[in-house]
């Protein structure tokens, strides 16, 4: 905890039973982002309240938290409209196109009719770019300087317009006729320099970093994490600068996909919406669509069982094993696919490192194999020595039936594992999608078929025919 | 892929292949952050090359790069000891203590002896904090000025200091007497105010966020994202500023903290390593740990399965389903902790919402359970009726024995895995290890002794005894 987050608690705890005037006299003295926690937990009824009851400034710049998403819709569907109108015209622009994408459509109309041409038409234009795209996540209020522009000049525009800006740590410089960008210069090179140069000729030279409006939002966030930059442009096929994306929106970019990530490789599809908040109707519709195509798919582990039907009647036995043995083939899958999905995602490797990695799951897979065997069979030849259990005459047989089959499990396991996502990815699906269980249930049916192959081999003749 | 980064991968190959001379020639047109993932492609021999080749302002640069962690420590072993030193010394503090970490005792002692006093000391001050926490990545070059400093006075200070610290955009006033932290004031606030203000007056008066030196990085990341912050100041017990850390340091820690936990959710040891780059050894090691565990824990469906040996040797049709049925509670179990742990990571829930938790997922999981149940029933309705498979005169009660198992393994299964992030939590460990292997792991056993119940329930006096 921070010392500052430490101080809040007490205060929230005190707001959420007081009547909404005391609250928001209360949160005068808090900062946006702790009033946006603080009204996540009211009722939509009593968080509209408190928003009315804010000081315009303050209500304004809780409204532009990203983190009050879903709950903003319900808030300004409460509200008052006018003052609902107020409070979008003052917001940021990604914030204003986050939330009218949120908007149910009739009220999102209504909406967009009451607010002035200049904010209903940047906004139409926002609304144009899909939510996970450098467009659908950028904002528009950036600060850009034609090339003639001198260091003097372009710090005289920054005081006159920057207040009202994104940030004003980035400026960029566009061709004065064709309006592209041509540079990018930050403020702290405009202040080391000579204010009689042209603010184009001060700093890095090279072409200026962008990305497209369409470039995927994860894109968007590895090239600013990689630059570490504060932000970067968003340009058009001409090169014009459509808007910015902002360092802190792309934190919250990556740990939304983060999230995604987590929750597809536990199997199910991506929430889109916190855990407490999401409806008991959604929550299964998310979980039940996976959770039916691996129980279809895993069906065929009980067609594999028929076929060695009388394998198990001779030697009841080995179907105690079972459990175990695909369970083994499941878990060490399901290392391989996890390691693999995020080596994919940081770009650590790519599709045609294919051959190097199964080069490299094969050998890990057959060591872990064998360690499991060996301590399998060990398993097996105590529990007959201490009487634990009679596994008769043939003991020694069937622990190497299930040392040899997990060496067999483990290791196709492992192989499977690390090659489902590069499997995905060329045919054009989320590598995140190889789930744990999506590998598990790949990997039961061939445990099966391992573990009974083995058993024939090793069996024939003994406990089986 | 951005433009920029599309245009590189042709000059990347080529440069891998020219001699060193031509390299660095070519790698001059490159960003640092660019010149450092190329390095990451080469041996370190050819890297430490390159690196004395490079123009010392550009090798700087990319040095200063955390992207190449591993493969920095190499390369300065392999430098000539007096570049290596200066280069050191131009390196900002904190990448300096991340270098630092990761040589060997003998080769950080020897480097240690041949720095300035001033690096020495900085250095060795930084290396008291453990990595995971603010004090392990923050920078010590910060704009501070004392509380009697007037804003013109200010921005003298920032022209005159700033081009050696990691930003000027924000600025930390500290109290003349006691140096502790009083006032955070933004460059922009600055550029708006009037000169003959005090600094402290500028821009919001609460009380400046800050964290403790031994605040973790995650919290660390979490309070900067929350509050959009560029930076943080760190703060010893006396409120005296330490270092400051930055957005992007900021990113890189959330980024290997989602890798660990996705590799932790996988069932396995966190790496701290590129997949590609670390040994054979250390992979089968962070593997076979849990691996082992897990196989171990696994054994007691072997112990569970010798209870129910006469029921199998009595309806060896029974052995079929097994495999289905423990899947379809590991599937389930496996989605409700990766929801659960990603709701904690993100605290949307807490500890105390332990019963909130479980009054949703019984629900879900009963759902859930009803839904596998009627179509695992239907499968063995169709398969006798079509004639797949003949399960004898009690096919109906086998469906039904099928069916009831589902509901129950599948609940019990959302229940557990919901419930186990929460009790690790609670022992002290990091509920990101509630991975799926585990959870499924977890309700193998008790899957086996659901359907075996609900098969004696159902079936005894027909199949059964």
């Amino acid at each position: 905890m921070t010392q500052n987050a430490q101080r809040n608690p007490p205060e929230l705890l005190y707001l959420l039973h007081s009547d909404p005037g005391e609250l928001a006299e209360a949160l005068e003295g808090m900062r946006a982002a702790d009033v946006a926690e603080a009204l996540l937990s009211l009722h939509p009824d009593a968080a509209s309240k408190v928003m009315a009851a804010l000081p315009f400034e303050m209500a304004v710049q809780v409204f532009d938290e990203p983190e009050l998403t879903h709950h903003r819709c319900d808030i300004v569907a409460r509200m008052d409209r006018r003052a609902a109108v107020a409070l979008i015209e003052a917001m940021s622009s990604d914030q204003q196109a986050d939330l009218f994408r949120e908007l149910p459509p009739a009220k999102q109309k209504s909406l967009l009719e009451l607010l002035t041409p200049d904010t209903r038409s940047g906004l139409v234009e926002l609304l144009v770019h899909a939510p996970h795209t450098a467009g659908g996540i950028m904002t528009t209020e950036l600060v850009s300087v034609p090339a003639s522009f001198t260091v003097a000049q372009t710090l005289a525009h920054i005081r006159s317009v920057g207040q009202a800006k994104e940030t004003v740590y980035a400026i960029y410089v566009t061709d004065d006729a064709s309006g592209a960008l041509v540079h990018t210069v930050s403020l702290r090179a405009l202040m080391f320099a000579d204010p009689s140069q042209l603010a184009r000729d001060v700093g890095d030279q090279r072409a200026p970093l962008r990305v497209q409006a369409r470039t995927d939002r994860e894109e968007v966030a590895r090239t600013i994490s990689k630059y570490n930059l504060l932000a970067i442009p968003v340009v058009d096929e001409a090169d014009r600068v459509l808007g910015i994306v902002t360092v802190d929106d792309v934190i919250d970019a990556i740990v939304r996909e983060q999230t995604e990530d987590v929750q597809k490789f536990g199997g199910m599809e991506a929430l889109d919406a916190p855990y407490m908040e999401i409806s008991f109707f959604d929550m299964v519709k998310k979980r039940a669509g996976w959770l039916m195509a691996l129980f279809l798919s895993e069906m065929l582990t009980a067609t594999a069982m028929q076929h060695y039907e009388h394998e198990i009647e001779k030697a009841v036995v080995l179907s105690m094993f079972i459990p175990l043995i695909m369970s083994s083939g499941g878990n060490s899958g399901s290392q391989a696919t996890s390691l693999i999905i995020r080596a994919i995602a940081l770009r650590e490797v790519k599709l045609s490192d294919f051959w190097k990695i199964a080069a490299r799951e094969l050998p890990t897979g057959l060591v872990l194999g064998v360690i499991l065997g060996i301590i399998g069979i060990i398993r097996i030849l105590i529990w007959q020595h201490v009487g634990l259990y009679d596994y008769g005459p043939h003991f020694a047989k069937i622990a190497f039936t299930i040392g040899g089959a997990l060496v067999g499990v483990v290791t196709f396991g492992s192989l499977a594992g690390s090659m489902l996502p590069f499997l995905l990815k060329r045919l054009g699906f989320d590598p995140a999608s190889a789930s744990a269980p999506f590998v598990a249930t790949l990997v039961d049916v061939t445990g099966l078929v391992i573990y009974f192959s083995v058993a024939t081999a090793i069996l024939s003749g003994t406990l089986l025919p």
